[in-house]
Protein backbone atom coordinates (compact mmCIF):
# COMPACT_ATOMS: atom_id res chain seq x y z
CA UNK A 1 0.00 0.00 0.00
CA UNK A 2 1.66 3.06 -1.06
CA UNK A 3 -0.14 6.18 0.22
CA UNK A 4 0.59 8.41 -3.13
CA UNK A 5 -0.60 5.48 -5.74
CA UNK A 6 -3.75 6.00 -7.82
CA UNK A 7 -4.14 2.51 -8.14
CA UNK A 8 -3.72 1.76 -4.14
CA UNK A 9 -6.23 4.35 -3.44
CA UNK A 10 -8.78 2.36 -6.03
CA UNK A 11 -8.14 -0.69 -4.30
CA UNK A 12 -8.89 1.27 -0.78
CA UNK A 13 -12.33 2.61 -2.38
CA UNK A 14 -10.86 6.35 -2.03
CA UNK A 15 -10.93 6.74 -5.67
CA UNK A 16 -14.40 4.70 -7.18
CA UNK A 17 -14.00 2.80 -9.82
CA UNK A 18 -16.41 0.44 -11.91
CA UNK A 19 -15.19 -2.64 -9.65
CA UNK A 20 -14.61 -5.99 -12.13
CA UNK A 21 -12.86 -8.51 -9.60
CA UNK A 22 -11.76 -8.51 -6.16
CA UNK A 23 -10.41 -11.61 -3.75
CA UNK A 24 -8.41 -11.54 -0.87
CA UNK A 25 -5.39 -11.01 -3.15
CA UNK A 26 -6.07 -9.27 -6.59
CA UNK A 27 -8.28 -6.61 -7.72
CA UNK A 28 -9.47 -6.00 -11.47
CA UNK A 29 -11.60 -2.53 -12.91
CA UNK A 30 -12.77 -0.96 -16.21
CA UNK A 31 -9.81 1.04 -17.16
CA UNK A 32 -10.87 4.41 -17.80
CA UNK A 33 -9.72 4.99 -21.32
CA UNK A 34 -10.40 1.93 -22.83
CA UNK A 35 -9.02 0.92 -26.01
CA UNK A 36 -12.09 -1.24 -26.38
CA UNK A 37 -15.36 -1.05 -24.38
CA UNK A 38 -14.65 -3.58 -21.53
CA UNK A 39 -10.95 -3.04 -21.11
CA UNK A 40 -9.86 -4.01 -18.02
CA UNK A 41 -7.12 -3.76 -15.15
CA UNK A 42 -5.77 -6.11 -13.19
CA UNK A 43 -3.80 -5.50 -10.05
CA UNK A 44 -2.27 -7.39 -7.03
CA UNK A 45 -3.51 -5.45 -3.89
CA UNK A 46 0.64 -5.20 -2.76
CA UNK A 47 1.97 -2.34 -4.57
CA UNK A 48 4.82 -2.77 -6.66
CA UNK A 49 5.84 -0.34 -9.50
CA UNK A 50 7.04 -2.79 -12.68
CA UNK A 51 5.91 -6.22 -13.06
CA UNK A 52 9.81 -7.35 -12.32
CA UNK A 53 9.77 -5.94 -8.99
CA UNK A 54 6.58 -8.31 -7.97
CA UNK A 55 7.45 -11.72 -6.47
CA UNK A 56 7.08 -15.02 -8.53
CA UNK A 57 4.14 -16.36 -6.31
CA UNK A 58 1.89 -12.99 -7.30
CA UNK A 59 2.88 -12.85 -10.22
CA UNK A 60 2.05 -16.33 -11.45
CA UNK A 61 -1.49 -16.29 -9.38
CA UNK A 62 -1.87 -12.69 -11.00
CA UNK A 63 -1.69 -14.52 -14.88
CA UNK A 64 -3.99 -17.17 -13.75
CA UNK A 65 -6.39 -14.88 -12.21
CA UNK A 66 -6.13 -12.91 -15.88
CA UNK A 67 -6.96 -16.39 -17.16
CA UNK A 68 -9.84 -16.41 -15.01
CA UNK A 69 -10.92 -13.23 -16.44
CA UNK A 70 -10.11 -13.42 -19.98
CA UNK A 71 -12.54 -16.24 -19.92
CA UNK A 72 -15.28 -14.06 -18.24
CA UNK A 73 -14.88 -11.40 -20.84
CA UNK A 74 -15.10 -13.66 -23.45
CA UNK A 75 -17.93 -15.82 -22.68
CA UNK A 76 -19.80 -12.09 -21.67
CA UNK A 77 -18.33 -9.42 -24.08
CA UNK A 78 -18.62 -9.27 -28.00
CA UNK A 79 -15.41 -10.23 -28.47
CA UNK A 80 -12.93 -13.11 -30.51
CA UNK A 81 -10.13 -13.70 -27.83
CA UNK A 82 -8.49 -11.14 -25.52
CA UNK A 83 -5.26 -9.19 -25.69
CA UNK A 84 -2.84 -9.18 -22.67
CA UNK A 85 -0.53 -6.46 -22.41
CA UNK A 86 1.63 -5.40 -19.36
CA UNK A 87 3.35 -1.73 -20.36
CA UNK A 88 3.60 -0.10 -16.85
CA UNK A 89 5.20 3.42 -17.95
CA UNK A 90 1.37 5.09 -17.31
CA UNK A 91 0.96 4.14 -13.59
CA UNK A 92 3.49 2.95 -11.48
CA UNK A 93 2.04 0.08 -9.95
CA UNK A 94 2.12 -3.72 -11.76
CA UNK A 95 -1.38 -4.12 -13.68
CA UNK A 96 -2.19 -6.40 -16.31
CA UNK A 97 -4.29 -4.91 -19.16
CA UNK A 98 -7.42 -7.38 -20.69
CA UNK A 99 -8.69 -6.05 -24.52
CA UNK A 100 -11.34 -7.20 -26.12
CA UNK A 101 -10.65 -7.66 -29.99
CA UNK A 102 -12.07 -8.73 -32.68
CA UNK A 103 -10.06 -10.69 -35.59
CA UNK A 104 -11.11 -7.66 -37.98
CA UNK A 105 -11.01 -4.23 -35.36
CA UNK A 106 -8.94 -1.53 -36.22
CA UNK A 107 -6.55 -1.75 -33.36
CA UNK A 108 -3.20 -1.30 -34.96
CA UNK A 109 -0.49 -3.23 -34.61
CA UNK A 110 2.76 -1.91 -33.73
CA UNK A 111 4.76 -0.80 -36.32
CA UNK A 112 8.07 -2.84 -37.20
CA UNK A 113 11.88 -2.33 -37.29
CA UNK A 114 14.40 -4.49 -39.18
CA UNK A 115 17.77 -5.70 -38.13
CA UNK A 116 20.49 -4.48 -40.27
CA UNK A 117 21.80 -7.53 -40.61
CA UNK A 118 22.06 -11.22 -39.89
CA UNK A 119 25.00 -10.63 -37.79
CA UNK A 120 22.76 -7.68 -35.68
CA UNK A 121 20.26 -9.98 -34.74
CA UNK A 122 22.92 -12.77 -33.60
CA UNK A 123 24.37 -10.39 -31.36
CA UNK A 124 20.80 -9.60 -29.77
CA UNK A 125 20.35 -13.16 -29.23
CA UNK A 126 23.50 -13.84 -27.47
CA UNK A 127 23.21 -10.62 -25.24
CA UNK A 128 19.48 -12.36 -24.50
CA UNK A 129 21.38 -15.55 -24.03
CA UNK A 130 20.61 -16.76 -20.24
CA UNK A 131 21.12 -20.65 -19.80
CA UNK A 132 20.15 -21.88 -16.27
CA UNK A 133 23.43 -23.65 -16.41
CA UNK B 1 3.32 -30.93 -30.44
CA UNK B 2 1.36 -29.82 -33.63
CA UNK B 3 2.86 -30.91 -36.71
CA UNK B 4 1.19 -28.45 -38.69
CA UNK B 5 2.74 -25.59 -36.19
CA UNK B 6 5.34 -23.08 -36.88
CA UNK B 7 6.49 -22.87 -33.52
CA UNK B 8 6.49 -26.21 -32.86
CA UNK B 9 8.79 -26.47 -35.73
CA UNK B 10 10.99 -23.90 -34.10
CA UNK B 11 11.24 -25.78 -30.84
CA UNK B 12 12.17 -28.91 -32.62
CA UNK B 13 15.09 -27.21 -34.95
CA UNK B 14 12.77 -28.02 -38.14
CA UNK B 15 12.69 -24.47 -38.57
CA UNK B 16 16.07 -21.81 -37.86
CA UNK B 17 15.86 -19.72 -34.94
CA UNK B 18 17.97 -17.20 -33.02
CA UNK B 19 17.23 -18.93 -29.95
CA UNK B 20 17.40 -16.70 -26.38
CA UNK B 21 16.35 -18.96 -23.83
CA UNK B 22 15.46 -22.90 -23.51
CA UNK B 23 14.44 -25.21 -20.64
CA UNK B 24 12.46 -28.32 -20.64
CA UNK B 25 9.28 -26.25 -20.56
CA UNK B 26 9.74 -23.64 -22.58
CA UNK B 27 11.73 -22.20 -25.42
CA UNK B 28 12.48 -18.30 -26.54
CA UNK B 29 13.64 -16.74 -29.63
CA UNK B 30 13.74 -13.04 -31.50
CA UNK B 31 10.78 -12.15 -33.42
CA UNK B 32 11.82 -11.96 -36.85
CA UNK B 33 9.11 -8.92 -37.30
CA UNK B 34 10.43 -7.03 -34.40
CA UNK B 35 8.61 -3.93 -33.02
CA UNK B 36 11.89 -2.80 -31.57
CA UNK B 37 15.43 -4.94 -31.50
CA UNK B 38 15.33 -7.91 -28.93
CA UNK B 39 11.77 -8.39 -29.27
CA UNK B 40 11.58 -11.61 -28.22
CA UNK B 41 8.51 -15.04 -28.23
CA UNK B 42 8.91 -17.21 -25.10
CA UNK B 43 6.87 -20.12 -26.14
CA UNK B 44 5.60 -23.44 -23.83
CA UNK B 45 7.17 -26.13 -25.62
CA UNK B 46 3.81 -28.24 -25.55
CA UNK B 47 1.33 -26.65 -28.06
CA UNK B 48 -1.85 -24.82 -26.45
CA UNK B 49 -3.62 -22.57 -29.28
CA UNK B 50 -4.42 -19.75 -26.82
CA UNK B 51 -3.33 -18.33 -23.45
CA UNK B 52 -7.05 -19.91 -22.56
CA UNK B 53 -6.14 -22.81 -23.40
CA UNK B 54 -3.50 -23.03 -21.60
CA UNK B 55 -3.11 -25.12 -18.18
CA UNK B 56 -2.66 -23.22 -15.14
CA UNK B 57 0.48 -24.34 -14.29
CA UNK B 58 2.74 -24.02 -17.68
CA UNK B 59 0.86 -20.07 -17.63
CA UNK B 60 2.21 -19.33 -14.04
CA UNK B 61 5.08 -20.82 -15.10
CA UNK B 62 5.60 -19.42 -18.39
CA UNK B 63 5.00 -15.48 -17.06
CA UNK B 64 7.51 -16.27 -14.13
CA UNK B 65 10.08 -17.11 -17.10
CA UNK B 66 9.37 -13.86 -19.14
CA UNK B 67 10.26 -11.84 -15.39
CA UNK B 68 13.60 -14.46 -15.71
CA UNK B 69 13.55 -12.89 -19.43
CA UNK B 70 12.83 -9.19 -18.90
CA UNK B 71 15.78 -9.06 -16.46
CA UNK B 72 18.20 -10.43 -18.81
CA UNK B 73 16.88 -8.19 -21.39
CA UNK B 74 16.76 -5.23 -19.29
CA UNK B 75 20.43 -5.90 -17.86
CA UNK B 76 21.81 -6.65 -21.43
CA UNK B 77 19.59 -4.43 -23.89
CA UNK B 78 19.30 -0.76 -23.90
CA UNK B 79 15.87 -0.37 -22.40
CA UNK B 80 14.05 2.06 -20.09
CA UNK B 81 11.41 -0.73 -19.62
CA UNK B 82 10.24 -4.29 -21.14
CA UNK B 83 6.39 -4.38 -22.11
CA UNK B 84 4.48 -8.25 -22.13
CA UNK B 85 1.61 -8.62 -24.90
CA UNK B 86 -0.16 -11.77 -25.41
CA UNK B 87 -2.22 -11.25 -28.70
CA UNK B 88 -2.21 -14.72 -30.36
CA UNK B 89 -3.98 -13.79 -33.67
CA UNK B 90 -1.33 -14.80 -36.05
CA UNK B 91 0.39 -17.90 -35.01
CA UNK B 92 -2.19 -20.52 -33.38
CA UNK B 93 0.60 -21.24 -30.33
CA UNK B 94 0.10 -19.65 -26.89
CA UNK B 95 3.56 -16.97 -26.79
CA UNK B 96 4.44 -14.04 -24.62
CA UNK B 97 6.20 -10.95 -26.51
CA UNK B 98 8.03 -9.37 -24.75
CA UNK B 99 9.24 -5.95 -25.86
CA UNK B 100 12.27 -3.60 -24.73
CA UNK B 101 10.62 -0.18 -24.55
CA UNK B 102 12.29 3.43 -23.64
CA UNK B 103 10.01 6.10 -22.52
CA UNK B 104 10.08 8.74 -25.16
CA UNK B 105 9.80 5.90 -27.99
CA UNK B 106 7.68 6.77 -30.56
CA UNK B 107 5.60 3.22 -30.71
CA UNK B 108 2.35 4.12 -30.89
CA UNK B 109 -0.16 3.93 -28.07
CA UNK B 110 -3.34 2.15 -29.09
CA UNK B 111 -6.20 4.56 -29.61
CA UNK B 112 -8.95 4.93 -27.42
CA UNK B 113 -12.58 4.76 -27.36
CA UNK B 114 -15.48 6.28 -25.16
CA UNK B 115 -18.45 4.51 -23.04
CA UNK B 116 -21.43 6.38 -24.52
CA UNK B 117 -22.59 6.94 -20.87
CA UNK B 118 -22.14 6.21 -17.18
CA UNK B 119 -24.95 3.44 -17.44
CA UNK B 120 -23.40 1.72 -20.39
CA UNK B 121 -19.88 1.33 -18.26
CA UNK B 122 -21.69 -0.24 -15.39
CA UNK B 123 -23.34 -2.57 -17.76
CA UNK B 124 -20.01 -3.72 -18.96
CA UNK B 125 -18.35 -4.01 -15.43
CA UNK B 126 -21.50 -6.12 -14.66
CA UNK B 127 -21.14 -8.36 -17.58
CA UNK B 128 -17.16 -8.60 -16.53
CA UNK B 129 -18.02 -9.25 -12.45
CA UNK B 130 -17.55 -12.83 -11.51
CA UNK B 131 -17.53 -13.75 -7.78
CA UNK B 132 -15.47 -16.22 -6.65
CA UNK B 133 -19.21 -17.04 -4.23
Amino acid sequence: MNENCLFCKIITGVIPSSIVYEDAEFFAFLDIHPVAKGHTLLIPKTHHVWMHDTPDEILAKAFVTAKILMNTMRANIPCDYVQISVVGKDIPHFHIHLIPRFFNDTIPQSPTVNYSSDEEMKVFALKLANPRN
